[in-house]
């Protein structure tokens, strides 16, 4: 049986062009929309399908929220890819429609809030209606007697329904793009690229001043670069928090290994989320302290070192 | 005339809820629904409102997102309340319907999401809609001629289309809660209440190895704790981020307000958010490396010392 | 009465020199010599003299430690200046000696320890022969009958004794300097200069994981140097320490003067030392964290900052 | 040809009873006194001897310095032991004399400056004289016709020239010790015993903000404490300078060979001295920031784990 894989639904998100992209070869039969960002991790834990595309951050129909949450609480899986997809509106209308005709717009209520000044431009008098996601709004200006005339949404849900583009680029701001991530069960990591990077959730012991800082130097001692640090409760009670952390390099890496190693000894508990190339355009780096001297050499020069003064050497 | 509220609307919203919560003695005619959170910040800038609510974290009908890219880019407004309002959904019928009745439900995707569990037990064979809010669910149910037998929705909304509860607590999780804040335009800061929270965003300088450790620090070496920090691309490109950070106590108070002159000077710049009460239920904690010796009298001593020791005393 | 000053003694030694260093003005019998590094404390102390002057690093002949503990726990006194002194040995003998009769040398130990090489070559028959002091061996060698040919030992003490130098730069190295302090009882203290160093005891509290860091940091936000850290047993038992730090700059500055608050709040005691222009060449720098911001007129406008934003503005 | 031990000389000094505590079954031949400290290093590095001692700390009679100066730039050796000797000052005198007689006193001026209490009380009358060492002063007193009636020096001293002790605990305070160290050659290290201490020189790279906690990081990520920490100038110009560190722990334990690696690849350069048991009574600690999880099986367990999750396992 080929692969399948399932994704954040329905047909024609954005979350479905970012599975277009990270796996090109899987046809229609191959895409398996779920209903939710939870619908997608059951599907891959159960073994339903072979992975899964789920957004994680920056999402325009939301997502973010509940994919954390299962990336922190839920039964483990690997991230084993990602990609960013520029998050582009365009106005899709039935074949035949002009932008004149159209009257009444349907979208989801955060892409007509990114929209609403080209709208105000080019549809004063129209109305907006909202709906459930980007996508429905395609099929339902797709489907006969459609109380809509034209949908904001991806480039992917207006083909995937028929219709045709009015106007591109309708978004007011050009530049916004969201992350999403490739879920695999556990087995085999991808095998390092040179640009990749990895994903952990350091969860902290309750008391413990500077705990925050201390994560943080394990990294920093070993000249490792974060991408991302959010702190989350972990809803256990008072004073119970982890960190949501993406750290530039591979696991596969000594300074990456060894710095996993060091929060393993210091946090109530860590959970590896997965080492992966690192997709789209370059991403914000957080820099750590000391950028210099942490490549595998480096590690494996200090450790003949290491070797050396504890048979007695003086140098 | 009297004082007016912007929201994210619809009304029946969570965010109404956090607006009644917070504003209690506002009537229907001052609470104002807006259909997007900027929509809420352009109200207050605006000056068409005195203040507006919006959530900040873990909303189940989003606005997370866009909150906090208003408050890191938008013309500034200052955070002067918040308050935490549990997610609590309930099954909403027109009255008369019963639960056997209920084969068509609607709400809003997230909702959904949270609320699988509970449907496949007690009603497993309705078929579960999804429309653009979880207000907008319980409008549509109110309808005449209205397409779904019962919605997916928070008490409120309920209540406001003339609903009847059929069930409540529907939720798979009974804990969930999202924050909600109430801005304001500059003016005057609420008065310490000695539970208080402070917000700001620290936009880092581009190239600093260890900046963020250091903007820690300016925290720890005061004593001030933590209860939220997330790293932002600031989209302004390559290596350019900044913090979202909430932190224990009032501007007011002389730990936080030389922390904030720190951060001032070392940061490329930062922007204060505000001070103000701590709303709902005690939130998580990150401790700060030092918590001893922080109060205003501790600060005071330092400083007359600091006043001898300039005289030339030697204790 | 004009002003007096004691030095540890006798007449002669490096630190005689220093005293003529710091008090040009001052004749012969306003230098007091002092038996021991706590008599000249002592003297100060008591106002039998205005100021004293003792090694504090790399002392030759001694009294450093001594001079630390006096610092550390001794009733306080301040430091009011410091000047280095290099350390140049001289063999001196009394005038009508030529190199070649030269059979007895004397000179302290640790003198004679650094002019070793010098004696190997140039008088590898001499015997060496160790006094008290370098000073001392200059007076043996200017009394009749004395048992010693020649003296190593400071030019001061050669000329002092009536002495001629038979060859100068004697020592192994010659980039060697020790430091020294001038003592003033408690008044008023130096006026900032622009190249000033402050001196201060941070004692810890016992049981205190990451207290050094902790101090560090205080300097580090700061953006204070360091130019000296050691660490000291106090000697009141087991995990009680002190911290003996040199700093860049004058506590009249801000960034001093908050970077001391802030060590007297987070430790249990400190004793401030005092700030005075930094004497001598151009000593070495431990570098803080961030080096940047860190003016008077930093501090000022991030206090204005403060001032506006604590008043309701948002910017 | 049995095992022979440099010292620093003369006989009769704290050093040699500090030898004699480290190698109590040496006898007199095997003792090497030696004229300088850095004689004592010559002697080690040449062969000549098999291991020499000299102080490291608080030395009465100097010598610390010149310790510091060698081990930092010197010809390395290795620190393989140590001992702390008590600073207990006796008076002595020639068989036959009593307390009474005495007028004219001999001791070193270290000496001397700790023991006035003491003199002013019991022989306010007498004349004291101060000569190179306290070891030099017993021997003065037991030369036939000697100038002094009585030496000041410690008890190995008085023996050793045929005296006999006319009181004891003559010093002023009774609490002070010296710390000792014995050198070796390049060879083995000291096995482990549970109870070590590992020192080290760290040289900073020139212009680097911050790398004094960059370096104390490297020991607090992995929990290893501090018992000395001291700043030295290299004397290779301005800004460059090294640190002198004392940590609990032997170099073969996870969390010390971790740190060295660590402090191998962020330093200019790391000079290894050498891990050996603690000697004598319990010395101060600098308290690490996270004491936890710092074992061997602690580290042990974490490879185990790394390897886990190199191989695809998600916990």
């Amino acid at each position: 049986m080929p692969n399948r894989y399932a994704y954040l639904g329905p047909e024609g998100t954005f979350t479905e062009a970012a599975l277009r992209d990270l796996r090109p070869d899987a046809d229609d039969r191959a895409r398996v929309p779920c209903d939710g960002v939870a619908a997608v991790f059951d599907a891959v834990r159960a073994g339903v399908v072979d992975g899964g595309v789920v957004p994680l951050e920056n999402s325009v129909e939301g997502g973010v929220t509940t994919t954390i949450a299962e990336l922190i609480k839920g039964e483990p899986l690997l991230i084993t890819g990602e990609t960013a997809v520029p998050v582009e509106f365009a106005l899709f209308a039935r074949p035949g429609t002009v932008l004149e005709d159209v009257k009444r717009v349907a979208t989801h209520p955060h892409a007509l809030a990114q929209c609403r000044g080209w709208l105000a431009r080019n549809l004063p008098d129209a109305d907006a209606h909202t709906v459930s996601s980007t996508a429905a709004a395609a099929r339902a200006v797709s489907e006969p007697g459609a109380p809509y005339d034209a949908a904001i949404c991806a480039v992917i849900a207006g083909e995937r329904y028929g219709l045709r583009a009015l106007a591109s680029g309708v978004g007011d701001r050009s530049d916004a793009a969201t992350r999403f991530i490739y879920l695999s069960r556990a087995g085999t990591l991808p095998e390092p690229t040179g640009a990749d990077r990895t994903s952990l959730v350091a969860f902290i012991a309750d008391d413990h001043p500077g705990a925050l800082i201390e994560v943080l130097n394990q990294f920093a001692v070993r000249g490792v670069n974060l991408t991302r640090l959010e702190s989350r409760p972990t809803g256990d009670g008072l004073g119970s928090y982890c960190f949501c952390i993406d750290a530039e390099g591979h696991v596969a890496e000594a300074r990456v290994g060894e710095a996993l190693m060091g929060i393993r000894r210091v946090c109530r508990d860590v959970r590896f989320l997965g080492s992966y190339p690192r997709g789209g355009r370059a991403t914000e780096i957080i820099p750590a302290m000391s950028p210099r001297s942490t490549t595998d050499a480096d590690f494996a020069e200090a450790e003949l070192w290491l070797a050396r003064i504890r048979a007695g050497a003086v140098d």
